[in-house]
């Protein structure tokens, strides 16, 4: 049977691909994904890494991508205070997802 | 090296996930492509399929994923018109990461 067989016939909130596009298809979320693949990183390395997202909108996604738990939010006791961002292990299975675009993207 | 060293330190409109995401980000625009991955469909069927996307927007991102090259339309002269449309051989090469978002779905 081919992955299209599989695929259920009517795209409805059960079908996986649509649980997932639910996560991803927000702007900057798959990148900020894809910046968090090579570990740990402040919130000032995601905004310098994502050229042209606004502080607000990265926040935003952030806090998004928390509470679906796939982002991590580690606040350091130092002055000032310092906050990480990882990808939690679910976060991780998005890998695939992001290398799939990679190889896509290298063709456009 | 894996995958992460391999991604471009900066996430810049020359990052291939970048240029990826630029076209899959949109609301709905991967599950219209899940969808034709099964093969050609007309709008009536897409429209079904898709539960609660609004005739307007299916036109939306129709008419987007035409214009990058993705899908292609095909009208056939019969009364009434019959339109329909299939993923263009570039479109095809999307299945790669439908099939990691069915994966990664199955878990949510």
């Amino acid at each position: 049977m081919t992955f299209e067989e599989h695929l259920p016939a009517v795209c409805d909130s059960s079908c996986p691909v649509r649980k997932t596009a639910s996560i991803i298809e927000g702007k900057w979320t798959t990148l900020i994904i894809r910046d968090l693949l090579g570990g740990e990183k402040r919130f000032s390395e995601l905004l310098r890494s994502l050229d042209g997202i606004s502080p607000k909108v990265l926040t935003e996604r952030l806090k998004f991508l928390e509470q679906r738990n796939l982002v991590f939010r580690t606040v350091y006791p130092v002055v000032p205070p310092k906050t990480e961002y990882r990808l939690t292990e679910m976060g991780e299975g998005l890998k695939d997802v992001i290398i799939a675009m990679s190889l896509f993207g290298q063709n456009l």
